[in-house]
């Protein structure tokens, strides 16, 4: 059922693909030469180009296109921020440890590990086996007890040494430092970007000069330190981000129309819970049915969809899951997740959370600071109005510093607090202020409780946010997967068929041979490339030209210009070719960097050019060519 | 003579700055709603947009022109990585406590404040105003030792509360934290970008296909826990770094003659040494006077040059500095820094810097990997061989996990230590071999000295390493300072005339009233702008044009275009107007995204435009329109 719409018929061979992203230097583990370190990995070239690309496309897809206001918030964040959004106290996975080498381990996967084991073992019966698949797709949602229990009753130990494990522990993932030299003020490295926006929710509604809906985004690093990381690029310590937070009163969108006939493969909760398979069906459609919850949501899931199919993800291997309320984040009221498909399994790539008003919320009651917006009402109201009236010189004069928590803090109580403030006031003689400074003891001289009526024109509302959140380097992985090839007839000759818009590098340029006569030329292509903002890697090593041909599509460089002997003569020509199909057409010199860039740009397009100049035949000998 | 040749004609209001830039939100403190973290910033959208247009140019401007290998690796580094580098032991900043309140200052700011104070007062002889100058131009190179003998000398207190201070305490500036969960594994915040490549050097080298000379860049944020972080984005904790690692043998440059006529202002470590101003040159005369010590890093000067003046630094703010022998980093063998004249000073904003091998020698000598390269030499040669030979299968059953570095370990001994191999191994029967893994005894069974006679073809390098390393914050914040303006006779309306290729936004559209008849023109021109990729906000608000054009102007955004009641009419038409000169065009709506686009571009200028079509002569009033 987990694969169900899935393409079966490939083969895919995940060790060869290893080894041509390590030889190429797409990425590897970080200090290699210092032996490495779990859950961390450097971008070589290529693979820096290729999430350089992504990134910029993502900017044009939805900062450029969606009119959002980027931000570059810190990394380094103090303690009292991410106590507010719940993470000092939540953001934990659970743990357990081997009792005499304290080796740890991540008790789901450890869990998970053992009971697979059991489950394919001969001679376990039907009836359990069952039980297992069933506790498997629970598990995700269970807590510390029920996995302890599940630790007791199937008996598990390190599947390492065989030792004792210790019951599950809460460990947060946040990484922890001090910030400046006393040593006193304790900070984390962020686990996820939205909240630099949040503390700034203030400036960037005005900036929007106080109108809702707008979206603010963010990229940058985030940081979790996983307990045992895996998986290459798919669980990893520290990776790049690209978050988004739509903040809207209304959760209509006015731009819903226009991508309402996008088809997607949907995998509800409702389906996922009866085991039923996703589905594919159009987005309008799916918020017509009140499967996707509002037209907000539905627009950013095809949004992302769209962006996904851009930048090389392959829409039979791509799918949306809805959250199962077990496994919604601490902050989320609704969530789908886009999945791909990889060797893998279904990988959580980009998360579309429905965060409602949690974290402006918090972030108001931890600094007294409202973070809301202004709305003008259709026609001005009168209302009841209860408020707290201060005597702030006495107060000023008792509390001197702490003077400004109090009276802030007082100009943000509820109308049931006013009304226990009224009570206190009149019937002890004084009212205990619970501040984030600590408490104070009020008494009636110092404040009051007055009501009155009011005409206002303007409601306050605490936005919701839609936060749609990308992983890069999961999506960057996944499209290495779908795009890893073979030739026909020859599995050494491997290549990555990435769309020109993310390729790494758009054109190689490759003279036929060593002879000097082709210096000149190759040299000018190059200058004219840079010219036009094309990027290109010139390839004048030995090796016949197949082999540099295949030395370029193992890149995944999608054009390659040639400059042979008749280049030299007038009138000057060069080849062209294309990665995929291996086509070539003759074209004039002149010509050929105009036509690369707008091929890059998706100007034009492969059956363009082939249509305009002549098919150049000399077919290249594929088989053997990469050894 | 520090401000020579630098302009004194301008009246510069750095209060005033500072309040547009916190208005429009460019950058303001983090975390402001917590009460802020000093030495840390969140850039807005504004700020963001003009660091992210910065950072575009730069990759063109280096990576994409001079071909360089763009890498991304890891921030969180572990130790031994920055003991090797030399980091954990000697970066570091001497600072000072309050023996009472224990309240940190750095030592040598403190000094400077202290002896400028003493300067600046009345009573105090011409005799030791003279000293105190000259103590001031040593101070950079001071030791503890020196620093202490003078907080001594001049009996000097914490300026807060008058206490004794604490001898100077060596304070390292690395953030540290735990990798993984057992907490044993300790790891720092990189102070640097270099070390990502430097430890990758092997495998770029491959992508290279072995040749030098190569250059690898590196993009992203570096971390300092500076003592007392201060003077806005100057010093502060968290900061974007762009650094080019350039690896070479020889120092010459196949493109110095195509910078060598750039004209830069330069200022010599022997100029500063004997108190002569800096000079205006060629930087081709520059390095044949040997004033610049070789055509690399003339190059990379001249090109850093071209790249400020392309963001907007005004050249006449612009001097290379040579760094004197006291001031050079811990790594360094020469070092120029580009500076920026700013209110606050001279603000080093690249540095340049030899780097020698000394990176790759320390990394090399940690790891036992040699990270060197092979050269072609020009005929064959003899060369007599010392090495040592170990019996690889008695080493292995001897040493077991260790006989990987043992193995490794003697295969990078130098002759001298082969020597003494040699003697120890017949005098005394036993070697004591040093390893990264400690010391082991070796003896004749296990090891030999062979010497012998060998042909070889290649040579081995360790390359030198010239490394110009950008800091992107501080020449934001110079741009920003050499941009700022102030309209002709209206001191209010200020505005920053950022260059269009780093404007955070290229262009404005502005309906000239609510009128509903504009809104499907301000629609249309907002998605064709869209399409070719230029980044606009339109501005609907109410207000009068002249206001909202003075909004623009503070955002920096270099082209505004009006739809006002012509633009309903046939031919539909708009006005286009330029920030700096405030000059209008009316132009037909059809041309004007391609327009705005080429000029964002830079592919046509304001006076061409200005050609085409009719000039638009209603006169804006500037006169309190920003109010």
């Amino acid at each position: 059922k987990e694969l169900s719409l899935a393409p079966s018929d490939e083969i895919f061979d995940r060790a060869k693909m290893e080894d041509l992203i390590k030889r190429r230097f797409f990425y590897d583990q970080s200090f290699a030469i210092y032996g490495g370190i779990t859950g961390q990995f450097d971008f070589g070239p290529m693979g820096c180009a290729l999430k350089s690309n992504m990134i910029q496309l993502w900017r044009k897809y939805f900062i450029l296109q969606e009119n959002m206001l980027e931000v570059d918030c810190s990394i380094l964040t103090p303690e009292p921020v991410l106590k507010a959004s719940g993470h000092v106290e939540r953001f934990a996975d659970l743990m357990t440890k081997d009792v005499k080498s304290g080796e740890c381990f991540r008790l789901d996967h450890l869990i998970k590990a053992h009971l697979e084991k059991i489950k394919s073992e001969k001679n376990t019966k039907a009836e359990l086996k069952s039980e297992i698949e069933d506790i498997l797709v629970k598990l995700d949602g269970m807590n510390a007890d029920e996995m302890s229990a599940l630790m007791e009753r199937f008996n598990m130990k390190s599947p390492i040494t065989g030792n004792d494990l210790t019951p599950p522990i809460e460990f947060n993932l946040m990484f922890n430092t001090q910030i400046g030299p006393s040593g006193l003020v304790k900070g984390f490295l962020r686990p996820e970007t939205a909240q630099g926006i949040f503390v700034n929710f203030k400036r960037l509604l005005e900036f929007n000069q106080g109108r809702l809906p707008f979206a603010a985004a963010q990229i940058g690093n985030s940081f979790r330190n996983e307990i045992s990381p895996r998986s290459g690029l798919l669980r990893v310590r520290e990776f790049t981000m690209c978050e988004i937070e739509h903040f809207c009163d209304s959760k209509d969108h006015p731009k819903f129309d226009s991508v309402k006939d996008t088809k997607m493969l949907l995998y509800s909760a409702d389906n996922q819970e009866q085991g039923r398979p996703a589905e594919i069906m159009t987005i309008g459609d799916a918020v017509a049915k009140h499967i996707v919850n509002n037209e907000t949501l539905g627009y950013f899931m095809a949004r992302i969809h769209l962006y996904m199919l851009a930048v090389g993800i392959d829409s039979k291997k791509l799918r949306f899951r809805q959250h199962m309320g077990n496994e919604m984040a601490h902050y989320a009221c609704d969530c789908w997740d886009a999945e791909c498909l990889t060797s893998y399994g279904w990988v959580e790539c980009v998360g579309c959370a429905d965060r409602s008003a949690y974290d402006l919320t918090q972030h108001t009651k931890a600094t007294g600071i409202r973070l809301a917006a202004e709305k003008k009402l259709p026609a001005p109201k009168q209302v009841k109005v209860v408020e707290a009236v201060s005597n702030k010189a006495a107060i000023g004069k008792e509390f001197k510093k702490d003077a400004k928590i109090i009276n802030d803090t007082l100009a943000t109580l509820e109308p049931a607090a006013l009304e226990e403030l009224e009570n206190k006031l009149a019937t002890q003689g004084h009212y205990d202020l619970v501040t984030p400074n600590g408490s104070f003891k009020l008494t009636p001289n110092l404040v009051s409780v007055k009501k009155s009526e009011k005409t206002v024109h303007v409601e306050e509302i605490i936005p919701s946010v839609i936060e749609p959140s990308f992983g890069i380097g999961r999506i960057l992985y996944s499209i290495l997967e779908h795009n890893f090839k073979m030739r026909d007839g020859d599995e050494q000759r491997t290549y990555f068929s990435l769309p020109p818009a993310v390729a790494p590098m758009k054109c190689a340029v490759l003279p036929l041979s060593g002879n000097v006569e082709f210096q000149p030329f190759v040299k000018e292509l190059s200058k004219e490339l840079i010219l036009v903002d094309v990027s290109h890697k010139v390839d004048d090593s030995s090796g016949s030209i197949g082999r540099r041909y295949a030395r370029t599509d193992e890149l995944g460089v999608p054009y390659a210009i040639t400059v042979d002997f008749d280049t030299t003569k007038q009138p000057h020509s060069v080849t062209l070719r294309e990665r995929d199909s291996m086509g070539q057409v003759r074209l004039p010199l002149e010509d050929v960097s105009a036509i690369v860039r707008d091929l890059a740009n998706a100007r034009i397009t492969w059956s363009d050019v082939e249509n305009k100049y002549p098919k150049f035949e000399q077919q290249e000998n594929t088989k053997g060519a990469a050894a």
